[in-house]
């Protein structure tokens, strides 16, 4: 009866942490994906592995598409996609994700700041909940885990 | 033999129009779909229509979901989705409409200033093509339209 | 730029010719399909083309599946769905109709009476927009098809 | 060879326990799915965790979409979807759950007394079994899972 | 509003044409799609066009999947599929036929004398419609194709 | 790496046991679906189950809904669909099968005597194997099941 | 009734102009669609319109993306794909296309020398007929679009 | 959190070993799948199981099909597919691989010697790496499996 859930978006708050923490307490039956959240290997892994690049979009082309090697795939598995949007940075690859996940009927929990409600209605429409803090997304896999 | 493309993102430049003029001038067969672009009244369609909200939430909430009736239909009628992002404003309605085209496994064209590289690097490791001049887009649509 | 609608549910006011009129006034590039609307005939086509059943569960059957050719190949051929709910009957064809939209990922328009609302807060949730009237409907088809 | 079934429909009568009651008692290797079956706690979960609301048509819309996340999960996790339909309410969402099962080509069993048989019809014609008791269902189950 | 059909099985008597004939006189907005209904042509055009082959089975495998490019584009293009069986021969494509259109979900309607009842059983229970002659099917296709 | 297989067709010799003991002694990691093999239950189960029927066509088709429970869902779990054509009886069913199967794009593997060659050359051209025997569907799965 | 076929595969013989010349002669209602077959043209039109690439990896790459544009949108619009291998060249990209028809499920038909035979086995496998000149080509969709 | 991947194309060095013996080393959650590896067994095994073939063409053709039973099983089930270009042979099965895996929308790692680049670039152009060691296959698939 388990769950499998996606973790896509803002990676400098301990989020994640949080709803992973919030899982084992109440002891759910959820297993959790996540995008590779060090910054560094995450930018660096394609010239590391697959040899150095001069041109940086061609640098950036490489890592991305190793790193979405993974995120497809965990998205394309699981059953709830949880994205969220922190205060800073552009953060197109979180609206990205969620745009994945809507293409593929796969359902959507978005987490952000009141303030960001506006340039974030597109994302927010195609979403089973809006929340804005980890705690809710745990009592909602609590709710929805229960027997 | 025609294709159907749709624009996506940014509404504050003409390039929706360049890219028709050149679809004019080379005389290509191709069906133009775009959102509606008139700000303010993609901002208040759901009020206006289905009635006002105090909470501008679900105001944008109703008025997000009317508009996408319009753009989920046509970009799951497009033969390529071609999205514009800008130099303003967090544009996550384009970057969330580019993972859509690629949930539903349709080519993606993405135009943007090499400033966004870094920050879009994983929505153009999804793309087929990167440009950043409407003229670019029209020169792919005239070449890919030969007989 | 055609949008296709199937028209849903209550077949017992003129909603339909509503829509169809509005349609006409605002000449919209819009194609509309609806079930049988005749009672009397969709009630008795299983009898009437196929045999008579002693069995009325078996009469209602042999219509019902004949109706369902229509019905569902104009659903998976539709755009928007749009369903509306009376105040009389059970009307759990419409909720049904509804609910086959959803699997296949076709929008939904609902129409209802607000007194509904809890009782078809399913269908609601699932819906781009929650509609009163006809005149509403006219309104979003002709937001959404402007040029 | 398990199978895995979605019940589906009327909360107010014991038929689900009778059904896994059976099932238990035949050793029938078949998971049970279930919505969250108690309706205050399914009817206010979108207040009590994503905050009040004002207008009763958005706190149904917040309670229904967070219900939504489990029983689509279920449903299209399930093998085969049993729905019933008690005397009374208007169970709309039952009749919407037969038809998103429908829609994503699920078969389905349906359960309710005889005098409903003519509302019912359509979703009659879309199911592999009308039942009248849990204790068909149970030997349905039983039938299909020998070895 | 037209729709598509496709015309399988039996090809010893007129049924095709006086289904072709009653859509003429009742001016239905319906495409007709039929197999390659000369025996000889269809059981030879392998080696015609492909080249003689010494052992029949090949012989056969050549022109059943020339034939099948055919039978498969239509019957998926079609909106219904009718399959006739006759009463001589062992048919087995229609049957095929028939499989393949409810493995795609396309809807099926089944014609046959009511002797065959009993070893059709498994497709007439997948059929929306179980007639015994033309006129039915052409009363059906009338039925459903009322504005 | 297990393969899951569906046997289907022919009921009236022991193929499906010869399979089944070849799988044992070679101990390949194969897991086999079967449809009830008892000819008098699958008959009878739709009037034992659900209810007397005086007419026998909704005898056959209640009886026939739900094996189709059964079979359908095994046949879309399967890796693999092998059917058996024996000589005798009409056997329109394991055509129906293989078609299904080929609707869902599942490879199938054939069974039957050379003299039936010509009938079922539209099921043979659709397979990926056509074989006489028992041994030799074992000798496949064996062949494909090494490491 | 039409039929779509795309041509893939060596582009230094006038294959496809005998083919097209041969669906005038006999008028078959037949849309051809092919990639662009200029060899010049279509290696460099990704450095022509994005600009210079210094390493020739990405000079190809940006060059096959926007031909895999043309070329992926017409084999999924076709209803049939012929893909001819010559005697010269590694031709990876037809055998690419003739996989992609066969993950999209598209009839593919194959056109080449007997001495190909070996190395094309798996391709020909998956193909509905091996053909080995243009004429064989035209005789196949001249009698599948008999009326 | 495993991935499943498929090993595709080469067959005359060791490079899947030393992608297994890099799993190992690693200890990485990944299920490997591989085409049966073996040359002889793998062309006469039509033959060797149903039977002897005078025309090279069929015998080819049964023992094509066999293979395909279990690589289009495997491929359809991995997360990833690996495809192996070597030096020498036509090898359009690997392109033809890396095709289904394409049409099927399944991620792609290409390996191949740099002198390649030019004949393969649609096939890169549609990978999410292209590599040319074992080595870099590994440092792949041990970055995407880090907790």
């Amino acid at each position: 009866m388990a769950y499998s859930i996606y973790l896509s978006g803002e990676i400098h708050t301990d989020w994640r942490e949080q709803i992973k923490q919030g899982i084992l307490e109440h002891q759910l039956d959820i297993e959790v994906f996540s995008p590779v959240t060090d910054h560094d290997s995450s930018d660096h892994v394609g010239d590391e592995i697959l040899g150095k690049e001069e041109n940086s979009f061609w640098k950036d082309h490489k890592a991305a598409k190793i790193n979405a090697i993974r995120t497809n795939t965990y998205i394309s598995r699981a059953d709830i996609v949880v994205v969220r949007f922190g205060e800073k940075y552009k953060q197109w690859n979180a609206a990205f994700d969620a745009g994945i996940a809507t293409g593929l009927g796969i359902p959507l929990i978005v987490m952000h700041a009141p303030e960001l409600t506006h340039p974030l209605k597109e994302v927010d429409a195609a979403a089973m909940a809006v929340t804005e803090t980890p705690g809710q997304v745990v009592e909602i896999l609590k709710y929805i885990s229960q027997p």
